[in-house]
């Protein structure tokens, strides 16, 4: 529907952004101009943060270190437009098993790079990439104010695909009360975004009822 | 064909047991009989190190921290035994996204379990599972002497399953010459061991023709 007519139908309806994915990607050759852009979408649309998505190897690349050098640099190339624009960033750790297409793949690294990277700059803590983490609970307390972001969903102990197999609160084997906690006494007083990448099961129900459960499991 | 058996026909073909794999699978529940009798026959074999593939979370436990625990305890009470038969204990951070089959998931949380446990304890290092480690190559010069084992295979970037899908080396997108450096650098000289899970391709094939590619390709 475009950029204005969203913001008038966001308007209209009484709904809150709860932050705009994505930015990032910035393996792609066009990756400054769609960060700018995504930053100003962000703006316009009152996002209070923009996801970023970092991006991996590029084809036939077995430079893992130089794709995490790349994003770093780009992230600070960006940095300015989004202090600008009032747009916090926020990295998003992605699963070790996604590390060719998001080169950022624990918490500790991304708060490294926050760190490194200054003012403006936090993260998303999605459950689904994370919760196997043996210093999640650590590096969400460092984190602190600058978790810009909580995704939930659950893990499958049978799941069956790299992306959209993911589960829907409480059918898996992820402890959301535990996390959560953590969350929270980071100082995270945010949304939880509900986020199920899910081919096999919740993308083919009725929307509705797909929403009807995730009120009753939150 | 039975422990003496084998014995004898390593022994005839003039072969080395470059590592028993495996003990572990803590959560089992005869856990501690298996892991016993692992050592035992790892002694008998002449065999290095004992792998230990460690084991996850029961069936329905949502309770990470606690397998963790549990883990700990264990190699904490089969090592007496371990150390008495002269056998060292190699724990194998397996990949994040096995966490709920082996809840050692990073060369760091493998290290603080070594460190905490004491001597005759160390780590297997599989590029599969470690690879995309922001962390690795302190890690690994941390081990030091501690590298027990070496296991290599590639990492295909259209990867389809979470255990059954591995490359032969050169096919994926591991740096295998850098991580192999960096072993050989902390002070391992043992074998490069080979390990293709290989579902759709390689178990395949002609074990000669797979032979021979390994070699080629090492």
């Amino acid at each position: 529907m475009g950029l204005s007519q969203a913001v008038k139908a966001i308007k209209a309806n009484g709904l809150t952004v709860t932050g705009l994915c994505r930015g990032g990607f910035f393996s792609a050759k066009d990756w400054k101009d769609d960060n700018l852009r995504a930053i100003e979408e962000a703006h316009t649309l009152g996002a209070p943060a923009l996801i970023l998505v970092v991006g991996g190897m590029p084809d036939g690349s077995r430079d893992l270190a130089g794709a995490r050098q790349k994003i770093r640099d780009s992230i600070f190339e960006i940095l300015p437009f989004a202090r600008k624009a009032g747009i916090p960033l926020a990295i998003e750790p992605l699963h070790p098993m996604q590390v060719a297409r998001a080169a950022v793949n624990t918490l500790e690294q991304a708060l490294d790079m926050c760190d490194a990277l200054g003012e403006g700059v936090g993260v998303a803590v999605d459950v689904y990439h994370v919760w196997w983490d043996p210093k999640l609970k650590g590096q969400i307390e460092r984190a602190g104010k600058r978790v810009l972001g909580y995704h939930i969903c659950d893990w499958l102990p049978a799941t069956s695909d790299f992306f959209n197999d993911r589960g829907m609160m409480g059918d898996g084997i992820i402890d959301l009360p535990l996390i959560g906690s953590w969350v929270e006494a980071a100082g995270y007083k945010g949304f939880q975004e509900v986020e199920i990448f899910s081919e096999r099961d919740w993308w083919q129900r009725d929307p509705d009822e797909v929403l009807e459960i995730c009120k009753q499991r939150t």
